[in-house]
Parts: structure tokens; C-alpha cells; sequence
């Protein structure tokens, strides 16, 4: 660092603060809410619904530990438990014989209905229930220029994610227009 | 849930999946730039900054573990880490025979003090940089009405973060004021 850091002025600190404090409480209150309501963490609702959103209902293990950013072992740790619940099954995959899947059972499936909409409800009570509708709007303009910044970076290292999220993105630009 | 879901419409969905990617892969940037700059986690360098933060720069190792939300083997675990690279030092609370302290030590302030111009430094390139004065005014704005909300809830539950937040604003404002 050759030249003076741009330190943040107290404004500007007041600003970062509040924005990793609401960010980290707003995570930890759907986690709690979410164990309250499925008994399960986020990181495992985030599995069953990847694993809802394809038409048979399954993904490889390389794919969903790429997509929640896990290490493999953490990931089967993660299917392992869901497997113990009754709400996935593991698969050996038909186009790769090293390749295994994880797959949604019908039990998983209805476990997933059944916490949906609790889910929305907490996202609605500590996020947008708080936000007037200015607010809101403004939310997804910031988040949009983060992720214009964000999205290339990540995608450069070859992080699977940028796809699914540019695939949901399709999905929802589909929807609006 | 008697009534029906509120479900998100497509762009409250649109809002809410750009929110969670941006926060997400903003921590992985910070978490990224910090391990190149330090070689440490992101949750270490908060350690030594909590430990900066006190006047004789040491605090207890259970104030430590509310404050970070981590269990005690996690923060130890971190702790020691921090100890085999020089720069925190265990100590025994005089006040409480059973309350270990974790205590930053010369070379940990001096790690803290090159450490820091690089942090602030990510923090301005990946969030500050991207967004316009009104944007970076309303992220304010937005982030205050959520921990409004918030920072009750966590209160309640006695979370120890809540006053040192309270402390870290009242410094703030006395800071800009």
C-alpha cells in the first residue's frame, strides 16, 4: 500500500457497521426461525430447494456443494442428515458412474411445502415487513450494482453459483415481463 | 399458518435473491482479501480488533465467544491459533479465578495496525466504491430500520453483541456530533 489508506470517515464506519450487524442478525434470525419451523439449518433448506427447482427433482453432490459453497465432506455430512430425515435419497448417476446424486423424495418434497411458507413469513417479518416501499425498492437497486461488481469476480474464479443465480435471474425477468 | 402464505412476488423475489447473493458473496470478497492480506479468517482479525478495541487490550474468552457467536471450543480453537502465530496471549482474569482472558499482544497489535489500511481498503473497493452517495445514504438508512427491528429481538434473547454495538454507536455519534 503504497499511498495513505482511504480509512472510512465516521459516517461512513456508523454506515459499515449497521450493514454487517443487520446483514449477520438478519442471517441468524431465519436460521433460528428456520430451526424452529423444520428443525433443520438454512444451508440444508437451500439443498432441498436446489434439488426442488430441477424437473426430476436431483442434482450431482459436485454440484450442490459447488452451489452452497461447501467442502465435499461437509456437503455429504449435509445429505446425510437429510438422507437420516426420510427427505433425500442418494442415487448413483446414470451418465457418470463416479458421479453421485441427491435426490428429493416425495417426503422431501413435502417437508419443503409444508416450511415454505413459514420461510417467506420470516423473510417478510425481518426484512421487508421493516422496509418501506422506497426502501425496498432502493435495497434491490444497491444489491444489483454490488452484484454487478460481485458477479464477475466470482465468476473469473469459475464459481458455479454465477450460473444459478443467472439462471433464477432468467427465470424471474421471464416472470416480471 | 391460518392464512395463506404471503408469498414474494417476482420482484420482491427478484429484491431478496439479489440481497442474499450480494451480502453473501460480499463476505466470501472481504474473507477472500483478508486471508491473501493476513492469512487469517475473517472472525480472527474481529478478535484482534475486539481485543484493540479495550484499554488494556484484553478481554475475557467468554465475552469473546458471545460477542463472535461462536460456542467456546470454536473461539479456543481460534485463540490458539491466534497464540501459535504470536499475537494474542492467554492470561488468568484477576478479578474471576475461572475467567481466562485472551490478551493482543505487541506483535498482534502490529499485525492489526498492517492489516488494517488493506481491510479498509476491500471494504471501500467491493462495497463503498460500487454504489453512488445516495445509494451509500439509503444503505444506511435501510440498514438502521433493520436493526431497529432487530437489535430488540437479539436484546431479548441477552445477546452480549447488542452492547457492544450500543457502545460502538455511542462513540460513533459522538464521534459525528
Amino acid at each position: 500500500m503504497a499511498d495513505e489508506p482511504r480509512w472510512l470517515d465516521p459516517s461512513e464506519r456508523r454506515t459499515w457497521l449497521a450493514w454487517v450487524f443487520s446483514t449477520r442478525l438478519l442471517w441468524e434470525e431465519f436460521e433460528r426461525d428456520l430451526q424452529q419451523q423444520a428443525g433443520i439449518p438454512y444451508g440444508y433448506y437451500e439443498i432441498l430447494v436446489m434439488l426442488s427447482e430441477t424437473p426430476d427433482r436431483s442434482r450431482r453432490m459436485s454440484e450442490l456443494a459447488d452451489a452452497t459453497q461447501s467442502s465435499r465432506s461437509r456437503l455429504s455430512h449435509a445429505v446425510a442428515r437429510l438422507e437420516a430425515l426420510g427427505w433425500v435419497r442418494r442415487d448413483s448417476c446414470p451418465t457418470d458412474r463416479r458421479g453421485a446424486l441427491a435426490v428429493l423424495t416425495d417426503e422431501g418434497f413435502a417437508a419443503l411445502e409444508a416450511t415454505a411458507p413459514h420461510h417467506v413469513e420470516s423473510v417478510r417479518n425481518h426484512l421487508f415487513d421493516q422496509l418501506t416501499p422506497a426502501q425496498i425498492a432502493s435495497l434491490g437497486e444497491i444489491s444489483d450494482a454490488l452484484l454487478e461488481h460481485l458477479l464477475p469476480l466470482a465468476s473469473s474464479r469459475g464459481d458455479y453459483r454465477t450460473r444459478l443465480l443467472e439462471e433464477a435471474w432468467a427465470q424471474l425477468d421471464g416472470a416480471i415481463s
